[in-house]
């Protein structure tokens, strides 16, 4: 049978979601994890990677197992096998067609900022340290980032990926209590693609870009050199949607 | 010259404030820090220790140097030479009869909770999770604590303190997007003061004591064994208040 897991992890320590060489990664953890209880090797695919550094509160992930227990147990059953920082918020048994990577409808990231002179120890590990941020300024220039746009320059290279268009339906920012947060929601997004949003926001914010030049980024498909990528550890992987789930 | 200082710290991986035989205190590092800058050893004196993993957001210390630089550079250049997960917020010059202990008039403490089966990762640093919380049972039952008492049976024994009776101002509990938050506004507090009041908001939320159960703590100095102490994460020094400082 197919399980579908909602996780949520703290990503400060590892070297992202995807298995690689150098650096404990989440996969790694979960796939340990996972062979521990089942006795069977099972690749554990999700919704997409996340980068190092990067948090999640609800990736979603899938394997293949023949382990007979009932699926909502597999949670309770693997958070005993797994370190504190990831954790399986719920299991539950999904048809054979869906593919937690494939089948993604809609995906919310939200990244946390503050400004602050000085690293606040409270707040740094999950939300990036400015010295500046404009909200007024930063609306402003979301909007023009919302739509259907080829984001191939708002994203990182060295991406085989070929169709680099990519909708971003809402950017919404507000502040709570002292801590910014900017919820971009989209179909899909490229390698890098939310942070190097929240980074044109940064630099609108700063005054070292105008609106019009976010026109010119997706006319010319260049970016300028004033854009760069936001810091990972603001960056949470909030809420991955799908249509109706058999 | 007496310098004030206002430090913020994660918590997680200390052994409180105050220096110790075994483990890494914060107090430690800030003294390390200051001997490194002004070549002088100086004994780094708190507002009050905090426990073994209770953060700060507000905590205020003061020393005595005759190292010679402006005295609000002494924050960026004791940052420059601490950990990110200890900063100093800000420094400034203050008469020598300031004590950050003993001219302390009003303390708050914050603590964080979050209700959940399953450890949120993104929350469980800075918060306690807890099964169930009431709200309003919970402010019910803080109302009873507020006021003047004498707090020896909720606060850990062992101390040498003689006079053991504290005023609590204020306690003030919210819900913010998910996280609980209780703000114990106090004269002072002894020895895991706040985590036993918290703690006793805890029982009576989950109904393991009610409102004539406090009144009866403070009448007979007994705390009922159905009473724990509410775990260490949970709580930030968030604020120290002095009178008029010359």
């Amino acid at each position: 049978m197919r399980i579908k897991l909602t996780v949520g992890y703290d990503g400060t320590d590892y070297s992202g979601w995807q298995i690689q060489p150098n650096g404990v990664t989440v996969q790694e953890e979960i796939e340990a994890a996972v062979k521990d209880l089942c006795g069977t090797v099972s690749t554990v695919t999700a919704s997409g990677r996340t980068d190092a550094g990067v948090h999640a509160e609800g990736q979603v992930a899938h394997f293949d197992t023949d382990f007979s227990i009932p699926p909502e147990k597999f949670a309770a059953a693997l958070n005993a096998r797994l370190p504190n920082d990831i954790r399986i918020f719920k299991s539950e048994k999904v048809s054979d067609d869906f593919n937690a990577r494939f089948s993604a409808k809609k995906k919310t990231y939200v990244y946390s900022l503050y400004v602050s002179d000085t690293i606040n120890p409270l707040k740094d590990r999950y939300a990036a340290r400015v010295n500046a941020f404009d909200i007024a300024v930063a609306k402003d220039v979301a909007s023009e980032i919302v739509g259907e746009h080829d984001f191939k320059p708002l994203s990182a290279t060295g991406t085989d990926i070929k169709n680099t268009v990519r909708t971003v339906y809402k950017i919404a920012i507000k502040n709570e209590n002292g801590l910014y947060k900017i919820a971009v929601t989209g179909n899909g997004f490229l390698y890098k693609e939310v942070r190097f949003i929240v980074g044109t926001l940064f630099a609108a914010s700063e005054g070292k870009i105008k609106k019009s030049d976010v026109t010119e980024i997706f006319k010319t498909g260049r970016r300028p050199e004033r854009i760069t990528v936001a810091p990972a550890r603001g960056l949470t992987l909030k809420k991955v949607s799908y249509g109706k789930i058999r």
